[in-house]
């Protein structure tokens, strides 16, 4: 890299099957953008890493557009303003927004599909926070659980992904609700984890062979709350296990996703004549519909971290060259907690978080 | 039958496959029921034959208790008191309730599932209507469009088993309420039926080769409100039609319904995701949970008929000994609008219609 390119992933091919590969996300070294009046220069520090990454990729009707074939890949990160040429930003700002996966962005919210917010300063928490308990995963726990799934003492709610970046809080603040909370997670360490650090009531590796009756005695009984973020065959046991009046809050389906653009990797979800059964309720959002909502919810978070009652947890990748291999990571289940790719530290802002996990470029 | 016996239907095996068989439901005759102080003895005129007759034959977690191996088969019928011992029920008093499928049938609020309710006197309308427009199924159509759907004039409402007792009436009440209706049917008679009596703008034949090019045409807007009663395949290309904050009213599954007891007959649901993309809601309901309800919605659409906005059509089979196969003939979707079996005539009431549909049994 020299002094004045800019390396970004452009999008070549949609992705077929599980793995993304070079050859459908490249990663590309091109000329510094030029900043007009009314934009800034934006100089990417973290990325957030998102399984709904997938789904932008692949042409279908999603809730966004598709990234275009050729353009620059699509991401949420926080970058620090290294030359502003608009009024309510400044060099050494640090802003959040969609930067995309690149080491220069333009802040213009004529173009920019999310328009970028300066974060507070001084910074109330590590700035990687802003990317997941305290920024879009953790507002969309909050969202779910609050809004949709509004689980009560005395009720059961279960997380499907419960290690990840929105399982995580999600469990935390139905527990803080008064419920009893059953996570699933894919290995022993993250069940361990979910339990010992997040406080969770039980959580079942679905990776057992018996984790259907594991989770059947987990939730004796029964469902009042779904926290979706998986799908396929997990959402179905647990279809088959809710009760009346049951909220099954649609925040994601992580394991139907690598399906999109490849010939039916899955076989569907079957138990969908239980919601009518149980008289429940699915309902999907998109946390990115609900900006307004983004102070309340952050405020709710950090209130339950300063009483010691929520904690998170990230997986950090170093460099902008991992990033598509920690995309690949994220949908092989190996993060525990956000997924975030560090790709530079600030010049005048503190220090971004050092990587906590090691990764080879594959 | 002699004088005093009792011909009953009796769940001997449960059902497997698309044809509920001789060995599975069996007709038997047997002694009356005699009647205890604060019982009536009912003798049933019509009996209503439904979709979700299916999943209560199977053991599965429905809504409600499957019936029993050797019990009676439970139905909802209308039938008119022979004898009572109660003070809220006269000789001649014409009910609704669950007579089960059966000649006679016992009144005793402390054993019905659902207590006896004893129709107005002079009757408003033909008997049979109390099963169909009148009844539970008209209650349910009213409740999944005003209470789940409320499609709004510039709406577009998809209507899947739209000739059909249930999914007649709820297209009717979309158009009252000025939202574009467009049903989905299994034979172009019934199509035609759905546009021209029932005033739909459009109606699909879901068995044309190419149903699915029809129905995008006829939802060049998307798709607000999908009022489900299908599944499958039917479903799955409405899903992926959804407009942003559509509405699912789950009422039925009906094409899903023979799998129970089975393996898996058909394929699942792959569209779920559209759900979130989409920001959709799914809502399950069931009509029995809501008899609070009934005046309202019987008086709102009574009101509709009273108007010439709303009609309905009934699929009479003449005689008990023909509802197993009335019931293989609805999974066949052979009947229009509701499917009721004449069991008898009244002694003391106006005349229960007669057979619009002959049926050779098989």
């Amino acid at each position: 890299m020299t002094e004045h390119s800019n390396r970004c992933y452009r999008l070549r091919r949609r992705p077929q099957g599980a793995v993304i590969q070079e050859a459908d996300l490249d990663l590309v070294e091109e000329v510094m953008p030029t900043v007009d009046p009314g934009q800034a220069l934006i100089r990417t520090l973290l990325l957030s890493v998102d399984p709904t990454n997938r789904p932008w990729m692949a042409d279908i009707r999603g809730y966004i557009e598709p990234v275009a074939l050729g353009a620059v890949m699509r991401g949420i990160g926080i970058g620090e303003v290294v030359e502003s040429r608009r009024d309510d930003m400044h060099a050494g700002d640090l802003v959040y927004g969609f930067t995309g996966w690149q080491d220069y962005a333009v802040a213009d919210d004529a173009v920019n599909e999310l328009p970028f917010a300066v974060l507070p300063s001084p910074l109330p928490a590590p700035l990687s926070a802003f990317l997941g308990a305290l920024g879009h995963t953790g507002v969309t726990a909050y969202l779910g659980v609050e809004d949709i799934g509004k689980p009560e003492p005395g009720e059961t709610m279960v997380v499907s992904g419960a290690a990840g970046a929105v399982g995580s809080v999600a469990g935390q603040l139905g527990k803080a609700r008064g419920a009893r909370v059953v996570g699933i997670a894919g290995s022993d360490e993250k069940c361990r984890h979910v339990v010992e650090d997040l406080g969770f009531d039980a959580c079942i590796n679905h990776r057992d062979p018996d984790w259907t009756q594991q989770l059947d005695a987990a939730t004796p009984d029964g469902i009042d709350v779904d926290y979706e973020n998986v799908g396929g065959p997990v959402m179905d046991h647990i279809l088959g296990r809710l009760n009346f009046g049951a909220r099954i809050v649609l925040c994601g389906m992580i394991s139907t996703y690598a399906d999109y653009g490849s010939p039916r990797g899955w076989d569907g979800q079957f138990e969908l004549a239980q919601v009518l059964m149980q008289r429940a309720t699915i309902r999907g959002f998109i946390v990115l519909d609900h900006p307004d909502r983004f102070p309340e919810a952050v405020g709710h978070i950090a209130g339950l971290m300063g009483e010691g009652r929520l904690t998170y947890r990230e997986t950090i990748v170093d460099g902008l060259e991992n990033a598509r291999d920690a995309l690949n990571q994220l949908f092989r289940g190996e993060n525990t907690g956000k997924m975030v790719v560090k790709v530079a530290d600030p010049v005048n802002a503190p220090a971004a978080p050092r990587a906590t996990t090691a990764v080879a470029p594959t």
